[in-house]
This record gives C-alpha cells, structure tokens and sequence, in this order.
C-alpha cells in the first residue's frame, strides 16, 4: 500500500489526483479513507457504503437510545474546525455531524486572532493547534494547503486526519458526497440511481459543485447529463472531456424548460459573481430565463426532483418551497448524515453502527 | 386548537398578541408554549410552574447526581444560538442553560460571516441553520424576525420551536421570566408575591425590560406599581393604560428616597441613551437623582430588595453589592435557571424533574 | 489559614508574590491552589505532584475507557473561557483540557461584543459571566485583572476559582508549568530534571516565559542556566538577582553554538518586536547568530532537547523538526495535559485519577 511518509511532498504534488488517492487510505481500515481531500477519492462502492451507514445514522438518530449510542463512540475525540474562510453553513453542519457521534470541538474561525500575525507559517499554526485534536476539519481560501496539511500530518509523530471543508475554487469533496447522498435518497424506493437524467443550470462555469457532482455520477449507470446555462457561464470544456472519456451521454443547451420535462433532478446554481475577473461582468449576462419557478415546477415530472447547494438568490422561486419535489432543505440536511457518515468511517466505527440492533 | 399551519402569515402577523398566544402552544403537551415569543403569552399559572420547575432544577444541579440526571435529558438534541445582535450575557445565560440540560450547541454569532453576504435572504439562512438542529434561539435587531421564523419553520417538513432571545426594542420574553422568578423567589418564604410595592427607577420609557415586567406583574396579587424617572423619560402611556384597564394601582413620581421607604422591590434601570434619536439628549438630563447609593440601602426597608437587569453604570453604587438585600447577581444566575425551566418544559420534560427522587 | 475574605483589596495588592500566595490556597484541599495566578505559587512538591497527575491522565486518555472515565469526573462542572486578548493556541489547550474532564465550556473572545460598551465596569462583566460557571479562564492585556477577579469572586457569595492563562506582560503561570513538565518527561528515565544545563536564546528581556521558567527551575537540584541574547535583549538584572540570591549557577554569552555543546535543554524564543517602544528597533539588532538549525543541532548532545514555547518564526529551522530531540511540538501538547492536570487538582479530583485502575 502506498503510504504519505513514503514520498515526498514535492513529488506527491506532482502527482494527477488518480494517483493520489492510494495515499490518502486508512492503512488499518481497507477500503477507507484516512484524509479526505477530494471528490475522486470517492468510487460508487464507497459512496453507496456511505450513504448506507448515513441512512443508518439517521435512523438511529431518531430515538433517543440510538442517539445516544451514536453519542457514546467518539466522546472520547476531540475535533477542531479551522474555517479560515468564513461559511456558517458548512461549519454548522459539520459541527453537528461531531456532535451526533459524541465528538467535542473546537474552532478556529477568524485567522485574524490566530497566532498567524507574529510571522508564524499557517504550517506551524495548525499543526500546533492540531496537538490539542484528533481530527481536523478545514476550510480555507487557499488550494491545496488540505493536501499539505494531510502530508505533514502524516509525516508527524501524531497522525490527524483531515477533512476538506472547501479549499478555494479547487474542492468540496462532502458537499459533492451530499448531492449524490440526495439522489441515492431520492431514487431509492424508485429503482436506483441509474438511467436517469440530472440537468444542472446556473453558472455552470465556476461552481466547484456542479464539476465534481458531474465526475461523481459517471460512477453509476446510464445517468445523461444535461448542463443548461447561458453561453458565457457553460460547463468548461475538461469537465465534458472527462464525460465524453467515459462515454457518458451529455447535451449542453439554453432552455431549462424543454431540459426540466425530460429530467428526474434538477440541480439550480447560482451565479457566483463573487468570482467576477472585472466586477460585475455576471450582472450584463441575462440570466431571466435560467431560474425555477411556478411554470418550470408545471413541467417537472412528478417524480423528479428539485436541487440546489444553496445559498439561492432567485434561481428558485419560494413558491415553490412547499413542492414535495423540492429537495434542497433536506439536502442540507442529507450534508450532516453523510458528514457523520463519513467521519464515523474514518475512525473506523461503519461495522458497530451498521450492526447496532442486530 | 388553532395552529400555525392553519393560518397565513400576513393574517398571523396583524394578529394583537392575546389572539397570536394559541398559536405557540404546543400542539402536544397541554399549557405549554412551542414557540416562546412574547412575555404575554405567560399567565400566572405559568409563570409558577416555570418557577417551581426552576427551583427544582436548581436543586438538583447541587449534586453531582441531580446534574448528570438533567445532563441526559437532553442530551439527544441540538440548539443553535443565532445572535445577530451582540450580548454576550444573554448568549451564555442560554448556553449554559442548554448545557444544563445536555443540549449541544452551535452557534452564529456575527452575520457577517454568514452566508448572507452572498444575496441570501434571512429567512433562508435560519431555515438552512435550523435544519442542523433542534431548538433555535434567537437575538436579532429586527422586530418581527423572530415571529416570522417560528410561522416558517411551523410551516415546514421539520418544525423546530423558536425562542426569543431579544427582538430589537420589542421583546425580550426570558428577561421578563427571570425577574418574575426573582420576585417569586425573593417573597417565597415571605407570603408570596402578592400584597407588594415594585418601585421602577431610571429609563421608563426606553427598557422594554420594565415594559414586559409590569404587564406581567398584572398576573399577581395587589402588585401597586411605581414609577420613578426625570418627566422625559416617564414610563409611556401604552404601558399605564394597561395597568388602569386592569384596575392595577400605580404612580408616577420623581422622588426615588420617598419610594425606596415604601418598597418591596426596587427595580433600578440604566438610561439607554444607544436609543437616542438625536445622540446626546439624554446626556442633558439631569438624572444624579435616579441612583441607588448608601443613603437609598439605609431608607429600604429590612425585608426590600434591589434589582437590575445589568449591566449597569452607575445607577447602583458598587457599595451596595454586598448587602444581602442586593439581588441583582442572583437575578442574573436566575436567568440560567428560568432558561433551563422553559426549555425543559418546551421539549416535555417538566414531569420527569419534578419526579426525580420522589 | 489566610483567606482572601479576611483582607481588603488594597492590602492584598500590595503584598509581595510570596505572601499573597496563602491567600490563592484551597481552603478544603491541602496544598493545592484555588486560584492559579502566577508562576511562584507551585513550588518543587507540587509541581512534580502536577506532573504525575498530567501523566496519568495522558496514560488514561489513551484507551476509551481511560478517556470516558476522565470525561465524567467534572461533567456536571462548565467553564469559561474568558479572552480579551486573543491567542487561538491558548485557548485551544485549555478548551481541550476542560473538555478531557468533562466540562462543557463558553467563551467570550471579543471584548467588542460584549455588554462593556453600555459603561460597564470589566470587574460587572466578568462576575456576570460568572454567574453561569464553575471556573473562569482568564486572558486578558491588563496586568493585574486576574488578580482582582480573584479577590472579588472570594468575597462574593459564590466563589468561582481563577485560571490565570497570560495576564499582560505580566504573567502566564500554565506556560511555565507546561515547560517544566516537558523537562521533567523528557528527563524523568535519564536520572531526573537534577545537575543539568538549560540555556535560554532569544529574546531574553521580553518574554515572560523565559522569566518565569528560570524562576521555577530554581526549586530543582543543581540546574545552571545561560543566557544567549544579543546585548540589547539580555537577561534583566531582576531575574538573575534571584538567581544570585538563590545560589543558582548561571552565565549570560552571546554564542549559541558553544552553549548549545554543553546544554542539555536549549530553550529558543522568538523576538518579541510587538514590545517594541520605537517601532522597528527590533529590526536593528543583529539577531543572526540567535537561530537554531542544522549545525547547532549537529552540536547539541546526543540527550538534550530543543524547546520553543511558539510561534516561531526563523529560530529553529523546519529541518530540525523531525529530530527526535525536537520537543517542541510535543510541548505544546504537554500545555493541554499540565492544565487538564491543573483543572483537575483545583477541583479535588487528583486522588480519584491516581487511584484509577488501582
């Protein structure tokens, strides 16, 4: 097995994200990651083992006996949230998946008041505060410092698992495992996740979402895509190059309507002016005709269902809130069980919650 | 029963309060509130079971036992703090009262690390927080918010009940519970509150502090009210004419040393000159007559006590702290007890405290 | 017994170290402090006393069963974190600490958003903030505050013990207690922390842990201390006086690699130019030959250890950091398990931890 103290870390850099994923698996749990990092680590026997263990958490969580044995097999690990890049959402959902298994925690949101001033490196500091835990949950502007943190870590004499909670544009590996999470959900009492059609629309150009929700579904069966956004905002070209590579099915177009008729999800994105080269190029796109509202809810098929990563500005309407179809609160939600899913995995608790009550 | 899903929110919202109070209660356990909004929808009943209920929790939070008994009985549920408006008393107060009773917490404390920025509306950010958790108490500068949020999340797949940590200038529910349960405390062994003189002292017209107490003091026995301010800053009308409709008796004075001599209760209040509409006008009122000092303790009588909902400046002087009659520091531990009462009964646990042992 | 009950403030401020330290006694437990607030409370008994319970508690937290028994020890105790002045890797250490025995915490971490913008006194916040918890962990920039916390919350009705954790320039007694226990576990199979030589290198004029350090390693046999500075940032008289007083050993030099030779602890430290009186003077001092990296560590002995009590900046060069002499990572966790060490003994709970298993 490949191992992080066994390379480099100029060399393991280098590496294409393939060849990265060996190193980053619990050398004692097989089939396991150990670092979380990105989307690519996760294959459709990982996602669906996944997704069962957080059906299974949710379950549990139900009652307050179950609720407390999950409380009662990681009361004795600490977790800390280093959120360099401000998201109340994220950490809040992570701080719950910590709370659900008994995890204590602590944080560090503002790097402001961190010790970083005096000249200390971000390496330093957070290997520091990584002496006070067991498991490191971070988020930061910076790509790739998740990855350097897992391989100092790893290199240390107290190895800590990181979990990337969003590092730039780069990755967002548990918000793509709560989407497809979702759809598992979803399609579950319908015959799977497979033959199915999932439209994204929005700013298909810059969301970290939509590129690694796409790579992660050309793990399961006949799923088409179909990426509706104006032309200024398409999916990028490597993100196709990876479907058509794999023969996936794909259509780009510009009308949402005609694209939700035939879709079992549609998953909305914002446009995320945020990352606009000169401020307020989004604003001159026209983006009336890429939103969901009462007419497109008309055409969705009563099967189908509504998606969105949220936050939202207008691309769905609150009207259609109430919509049995629309799925995005519960997504929300769905990020917590996969999150406590993914992390009770990581300790190596999967057997004892899959078999409690059996 | 009248419920919240049985009714829109524009009709909701132009309900008088004594028509919204059916609203809130619980749908499950009788007499009791879900939502917690308003001081109004406490009657004296009420108030004396949360208070009894408070006494009870106190006492068993003495003993190691009796605090790890009322550590599990929560101990499967979740809160979040959404503090939008800064008041690090109150945010403690109420996490150590969810601690008390085993609730984990999360919280957002500074909205400008909040998703908010990205163009989201707020009821979409709680509704998105609220779905990590149980409970959502709130403080927030927007009057009305509050109300809003418990009609949602009522009107949701997952309704999660709401308190109300403080609503800008109009309600600041468990503020008004912790004195009410100062007073039941303070007269217990004494007759009970009834038969009293509650003298109010400084700014009458700004604190809704002294608002919700002196409505709430209407539940009880032969309560005379007095009033003691500088004329620009006299308790306002809307809160007398309650008292008169009620056949409550009261008075308005200038004279604090005359009142103290004839005081059961001397509830001190600080001139809240951030409400200032032109800055400055409360700095040219002469207010050196509105403080308790040493000459105002030598005038109360043996049995009287001081109050104040703090923090304070220099209304009571720090020589005061030590006389027995001074009452705000307890007031202030109080309010974690109250706190622990009213989240204990919101989630039916009420019986089992007052079981325990017996 | 001296109680804080039986002086006044004044009186009490005025005292030197060694006769206030009676007053900071627990009046239930022999020879244990109630409030922790510098450095020359611990002499040579209780700080090995300290270390064996850190050490005990670093073995138990190794098993579940160790960590779960730990964990509900003071379960039914909260803690406050109260820092006006930030410092993540502090706060971190002692909230890890708490959470080791069980205590649920709250914190108060900018002062801008508390209550003590409306006019309240620091001394009204805290004993406020008080009220809530069992224990107060304090940081903040003014010397002496601790102190006086100290003293109110014994004449309070509701004594509250004080955990010093950096008050000023002033004191930060958890530092030296943290480094003396990295000597002790570093020395503990190799004969003892007795006949050794400790150098200090860095800035010796401002930091107060190299002054409290050296005051502390006083209690131990036979330890000659050097001190390695450029001349500007020397040693002051102060603390070689008691060194002097005390009969201790000790040279000051300018010449780290010959120091480093015979040492058996090299203790580097950062310059602290945020003292700076003119701003930049720092900047001015030839600090070059004040750095630790690979040819010092070619010369230190074969058993000595580097510490650093971080962050640093370019004092020891990363490629030491993998040296098995290298100690200072490992110090930073000894600062979690001395104040789990600490929390515990102030509370009463050494002999239940020593006696686990027995």
């Amino acid at each position: 097995m490949a191992r992080l103290t066994e390379i480099g870390w100029e060399e393991f850099e280098r590496l294409p994200l393939e060849a990265k994923k060996p190193y980053l698996a619990n050398g004692d749990i097989p089939d396991t990651p150990f670092h979380t990092l990105f989307a690519q680590q996760f294959d459709r026997a990982l996602l669906e083992r996944l997704a069962r263990l957080a059906n299974r958490i949710r379950f549990m969580a139900k009652s307050k006996e179950g609720a407390m044995y999950l409380k009662s097999l990681l009361c004795h690990k600490r977790a800390m949230l280093y959120f360099s890049q401000p998201s109340s959402r994220t950490f809040l959902s992570h701080l719950a998946a910590c709370q659900i298994l008994g995890l204590t925690t602590g944080s560090v949101r503002d790097t402001a008041i961190s010790s970083e001033f005096k000249g200390e490196s971000k390496e330093d500091s957070i290997r520091t505060f990584s002496s006070y835990f067991d498991l490191i949950i971070m988020r930061t502007p910076e790509k790739g410092l998740a990855e350097k943190m897992a391989w100092e870590l790893s290199n240390s004499s107290r190895p800590v698992p990181i979990l990337n909670a969003g590092s730039g544009k780069d990755q967002h590996p548990t918000q793509a495992l709560l989407d497809i999470y979702t759809l598992l959900r979803s399609f579950e009492s319908k015959g799977g996740l497979k033959n199915r059609t999932v439209t994204f629309c929005g700013d298909l150009m810059r969301g970290r979402t939509v590129r690694s929700l796409s790579y992660l579904l050309t793990n399961f069966e006949n799923i088409r895509q179909v990426f509706v956004a104006p032309p200024q905002l398409q999916v990028p070209d490597d993100v196709t190059a990876i479907l058509a590579e794999k023969g996936v099915e794909f259509t780009k177009s510009d009308n949402l309507r005609e694209a939700v008729t035939l879709s079992d999800a549609v998953y909305m994105t914002r446009i995320q002016d945020e990352w606009d080269e000169s401020k307020g190029e989004s604003a001159r796109i026209d983006t009336s005709r890429f939103k969901f509202g009462a007419e497109e809810l008309k055409l969705l098929p009563a099967d189908g269902i509504i998606m969105h990563p949220l936050p939202r500005r207008d691309e769905i309407a609150t009207c259609c809130d109430h919509d049995p179809r629309a799925m995005y609160w519960r997504q929300m939600r769905n990020g917590m069980w996969i999150r406590s899913a993914l992390i009770a995995m990581t300790f190596g608790f999967e057997r004892q919650i899959m078999c409690f009550g059996a």
